[in-house]
């Protein structure tokens, strides 16, 4: 595609490298820095899941947390070590440089990064001098050798260590000469990288391009950057970065981040990868970033931000009209990339054009030939606007998609039983036993007959679940090698309270796969009723059960 | 503040004016341009509305919509033209050159502009060869005879003439020659401004500078630049196009628009005037944009962004405990601007990270001086973070803090009501009227009595909060203006499947505040209770309710 490449007759500063030799290092911190942002609470497992996604994107670096400082992000460590199969990334575990007055092998905050295992350490260090001074309360000079020491001390143990220089840009402005310093001292100890932090936000392009210019001129080592939104131009101060010669930046999944955010590291990626001519994740790793981008989202109940560069749902969605015609004939004209280079979807907003062909794509995944059999494909494509259009998803429930297939091609699907009614109970009595209660009741048939079964949780959904499985054991024993793993809700349009509409995905398991599902309602029960029925019956079906 | 100036030593590029004696002009196009946002529906009264906010911001210019094509932007023309009483803005009715082998004052979709009485007409133009061949299917020397004519005929008639060079930039890139014919065509026949338009959003800063840079130094009049979102730029691409010379900036509030958004006004302005010398809106104008944010957002009906640069609800929020000791002495050093320039607050995000000082600071910022009390500071620490085990989060939370904070500091908090028991029940048949029903009871004393109450509702929260309302509204009137207005549920640790603690978010308004509560457990309609029992003593206290 044209614009893939800079304008003709356009060249780049001349402080720059030339921008396809130089091998950018992508460094990730959603998990970290990332996990700042307001609203954002990880549990390890979540941070695992992300990490897998991470390396599969195909990351160079995955910053996993302080390790000594939060408790959990030291579990993180240890589990990753065990848990964690990384095919690209080296993890990195992030910490302080010692204290004032304190050597590196003392201090328990530098050994618990030691103890963390991670490859690579990455340390904060203060480079301002008004941060050493009013913030730190030590001195230019002990800052300068705490920030050695460390570097050393680290390197020593085999460690690839990258110095976060913090609040660089604006020390840089009242003190360059302290902040060149810090920056050759993390060099000369040893350090692989000297990250360039504009902590607070506050830089535009051109003041990024001149500063990375001068250290670049001034020292020896490689530098990377670090930006945040706070002017809106992160994504851009990291070009400028890059353009003046850094070579590793750092990031994080849909701009996560205290108050405005990190950079967007896969909107940096998209242009470095597809405008400049970087080769950062390799074609395989950006077509996969629109998924795991929203992946990502579901793991962090974030609700994705659809006017997202690159991967958000409207970021190639184009009003119909004036240009609907021209723009079937000559997308090239009206869109600045090909969607398909980073895994999103063009869309007509009033149009049916969208769809058929990513339908006929998951069919064939999913083991059915629709190709040929185009008024089967139109229902489908049909049955799941419309319910898209309700607020179903089937980007993270195959298992649903699939039961929705199967209804549309024998048109009634798999008949394991026929629900008759079901209902559940909450009661708070407190100092009653345990004070809250929750029991469900359902009544359904299979082709043994009729059964009522009542079940009791923690829950109405736990209740439902326990009494939907006692009504079905008997007929079907092999459910009870199912477990539900994984239960999220999101609620739709939440301008109206408690009013709104609710989305429910759940993820079941056997000892071979794990499936997902999900259910859609106002009521928040009646959506996981939904989803749990769902899951019984894909799990049955692929376990090659017949309806008795 | 040191940080509104460039950083010393840092020079602007050769080729751009004097920033600070550079007129730029300022023009909103949320009305026209912005209204293309997915999902986006504007009433000709909305329309109204925000044309108020926006001449109270400041802005030079608002574009009003295409009069003659959209039959409601023709209704707000006539409508402003009447009920409008602008004292800073220019009215600007957006349409198109006449049509190809036309004369302008033969084609109607030119009389309507005329007809809108608008005293500032924006003309629509190609200045891509490839769109001018393609889309428009007529000649390179029949679209600069249309380009000529309209101007001219329009200035003939006493309007303020602006060119929208559409897809301008991928035009230059293709055949730089043609692209300017269109530009000076336009400025000979009269246009006041002629703006070159990144139509497809996917240019990056360098590029932008070197074309409005070649363009300023080939033709003769006012330049504009109108930015996309594509590449995540569009904010440096605007500061690009005004450092190469351009003097008039396109965007919208809030950055709607259609795919990834307009360039965001707002924080363009900002960049421009707090950071680059620019006087765009002057300092009362910017002191609003916060406030003209959010009230937009109302009338547009599309959640916020929290973490939008500047005027986001995120924007100045800090969680690191690690930092808040420093903020609390000196926050200039942890901001990029203060917030009050942009009419936004710092806000101290209580969370698992938080120490002491972050504490004692929120208390500062709800109104409580814990300062000289060690112990109770080190009670109300400790109760957080035990509270932050479970898994609640306060940082999205405001209220229940406060009411945490309450609790500790008296024993037990405001007194309104006491809960003996709710209960609460989700019927589904199919068939049998609604399939799914839900109805709760609630029974509680207040000062005036015992009450039992039932409330209905589409699912079990829903009805449990109806239920609770009609206990309280005899003894509590004031729960009336209570409106419940978002409902979030998070999944915590969430491989145990629905044995998972669950946490809810709560938010409320009345007609001036909006607060937000939480609630944890493992049943998720008890952690609802908490949380909205919670949003219903806090919204009495803040109301100056004392307990009946």
């Amino acid at each position: 595609m044209s614009s893939t490449v800079a304008p003709s007759g356009l060249t780049r500063p001349a402080h720059a490298e030339d921008p396809a030799s130089a091998v950018v290092q992508v460094y990730d911190t959603t998990l970290r820095d990332g996990a700042q942002q307001e609203g954002m609470n990880l549990s390890v497992a979540d941070k695992l899941a992300i990490a897998a996604q991470l390396d599969e994107l195909g990351v160079g670096y995955i910053e996993g947390g302080w390790p000594g400082a939060i408790p959990k992000d030291t579990e993180f460590f240890a589990r990753a070590a065990k848990e964690l199969d990384l095919r690209h990334a080296r993890l990195a575990a992030f910490g302080s440089t010692c204290k004032p007055g304190a050597q590196p092998h003392e201090d328990a905050q530098v050994r618990a990064l030691v103890d963390s295992e991670a490859p690579v350490i990455t340390l904060v260090a203060k480079s301002d001098i008004r941060h050493v001074e009013r913030a730190l309360r030590t001195t230019a000079e002990e800052n300068l050798r705490m920030i050695g020491e460390t570097v050393r001390y680290l390197v020593g143990l085999g460690k690839e260590v990258v110095l976060d220089a913090e609040h660089f840009f604006d020390g840089y402005r009242y003190d360059p000469a302290y902040a060149l310093r810090c920056v050759q001292t993390a060099f000369d100890a040893g350090a692989a990288t000297v990250v360039l932090c504009d902590t607070n936000g506050g830089m535009l392009p051109d003041w990024v391009s001149q500063v990375v210019g001068e250290v670049r001129a001034a020292t020896t080592g490689r530098l990377g950057m670090h930006a945040h939104n706070d002017s809106g131009c992160a994504v851009a101060n990291t070009l400028a970065a890059v353009g003046a010669g850094a070579a590793h930046i750092q990031g994080t999944i849909n701009g996560y981040g205290e108050r405005t955010g990190n950079a967007d590291l896969l909107t940096c990626v998209a242009n470095l990868q597809l405008k400049l001519g970087h080769d950062l994740l390799g074609s395989d790793g950006l077509r996969e970033s629109s998924r795991i981008s929203h992946a990502i989202s579901e793991l962090t109940n974030i609700t994705p931000y659809g006017r997202q560069p690159y991967v958000g749902a409207s970021a190639f969605a184009h009003k119909a009209g004036l240009h609907a015609s021209a723009i079937r004939i000559d997308p090239d004209l009206y869109q600045h990339i090909d969607p398909v280079a980073v895994g999103n979807d063009m869309r007509m907003l009033v149009s049916e054009m969208a769809g058929r062909a990513s339908i006929e794509l998951k069919g064939r995944e999913l083991g059915f030939d629709l190709a040929g059999q185009s008024e089967l494909l139109g229902r489908v494509t049909q049955r799941v606007k419309d319910a898209e259009a309700a607020g179903y998803t089937y980007d993270a429930a195959d298992a649903s998609f699939e039961l929705l297939l199967r209804h549309e091609i024998d048109g009634h699907g798999p008949r394991f039983f026929e629900v008759e009614s079901w209902r559940t109970f909450v009661e708070h009595r407190p100092g009653v036993g345990a004070p809250t209660d929750a029991e469900a009741t359902v009544k359904l048939r299979t082709g043994h007959g009729r059964v009522v079964s009542t079940g009791e949780g923690n829950g109405p959904v736990n209740a439902l679940d326990d009494a939907l499985r006692r009504a079905l054991v008997s007929t079907y024993p092999e459910i009870e090698g199912f477990e539900l793993t994984d239960y999220k809700v999101r609620i739709l349009d939440s301008q109206q309270g408690t009013d709104a509409i609710i989305r429910v995905l759940i993820e079941t398991s056997d000892t071979v796969h794990s499936w997902s599902t999900v259910g859609v309602g106002p009521n928040i029960i009646e959506a996981s009723w939904e989803a749990l029925t769902d899951a019984i019956v894909w799990g049955l079906l692929h376990a090659a059960v017949e309806p008795r």
